[in-house]
């Protein structure tokens, strides 16, 4: 399962673009993930948000991930969940998800990290890595130095989000990240397909610079 | 399962008292089915008020359920959750949830209640039956010939939400409601215990004057 390149949808930064026509032109251009996040929809209408992923992702090959929701998840037939650390607790969304469902986890450290490993997380994501515009709630960045300590603690794909682009994102994929995750520099882009593509050639550029694949 | 008394938590008029608080007192007075209703808490507060809740109710056997987050019914043990137009929709939590658990849908007609039915509700609660002020997005009351209609159109249990208090409690009753769903009636009262059970009372009262049980 790569994370190479893991997409969070937002549309309001969207340039007026749905969720679903975000994630078609991301996995068009080869975004291994998408993760579909909007806190402001009714329950019903991200549902519907999320069948359109579901659709758009299974016919690209691509993984796609919930935010938060486990119930919409589910509903959805997506292939995972990312829980952040004020919602559902990983070990109450283990206990109802089928086996194999992917769950990540947003950590802001080395012992969340591993306490989220221990808890049967598939990747964790720490979240911000840089400080970002798009997450109002996500503070400034715990920086890269952090990035490689929970990169040496756990042994599950580690993700960074938050205030990645490409002017930066090989410093993060040399910081031991596995994948990156990012919102606004595919979302907020007037071309998502081709930011996307810029982005991977520049992941892909990284792990070979570094000797990792 | 009763359904006499159905009493939804809501902190915004709770009187500072939380939704744990609020569901002990009810509780307390005879309250048949707690639902918990929260659109701005964070999931894992959600999850911790629905634990309290879970306690308590079991502690004096009544119902527990948990309103539009599924997930959140199921990681606490929720008795069942309670789906609004806009909520996830009934099939789908269906699906997703054990054989038992207890799905109760909002209607506005005979229509979405004989709907709700077919997709296998164990309840449906006609919403609202009058004109209130706790939720500002319920629009003006459906009225009592429509809760008659419902209840003469589907099998299962009819509650009735919306403006109902000791004023009224007894006609929604003789219009053929199974129980009544109230906020503010209790959640608002300074003694919650004691407004429980003169509703408890009335409601006894109607069923007994019509006849019924």
């Amino acid at each position: 399962m790569a994370y190479d390149l893991y997409v969070v949808t937002d549309e309001a930064i969207g340039r007026g673009r749905t969720h679903a026509e975000l994630a078609r032109s991301a996995v068009a251009g080869g975004a291994d993930a998408i993760q579909l996040r909007d806190k402001t929809l009714s329950c019903r209408d991200l549902l519907a948000a999320a069948h359109e992923i579901r659709a758009v992702t299974s016919a690209g090959d691509a993984l796609f991930i919930v935010n938060d929701r486990l119930d919409v998840a589910l509903a959805a037939g997506a292939d995972g969940v990312h829980l952040g650390q004020s919602d559902l607790p990983l070990e109450s969304a283990r206990r109802i998800a089928p086996p194999g469902f992917i769950i990540g986890v947003s950590v802001g450290s080395v012992e969340e990290a591993a306490f989220a490993v221990a808890g049967g997380a598939d990747y964790v994501a720490l979240s911000p890595v840089f400080s970002t515009g798009s997450k109002e709630d996500a503070g400034s960045g715990y920086g890269l130095a952090v990035l490689a300590a929970i990169r040496s603690a756990v042994s599950v794909p580690v993700l960074a989000i938050g205030g990645i682009g490409c002017h930066n994102v090989g410093e993060v994929i040399a910081a031991g990240a596995d994948g990156v995750a990012v919102i606004s520099a595919v979302v907020g882009a007037s071309d998502v397909t081709a930011a996307v593509c810029g982005l991977k050639s520049l992941i892909a550029a990284a792990k070979e610079g570094g000797g990792r694949r």
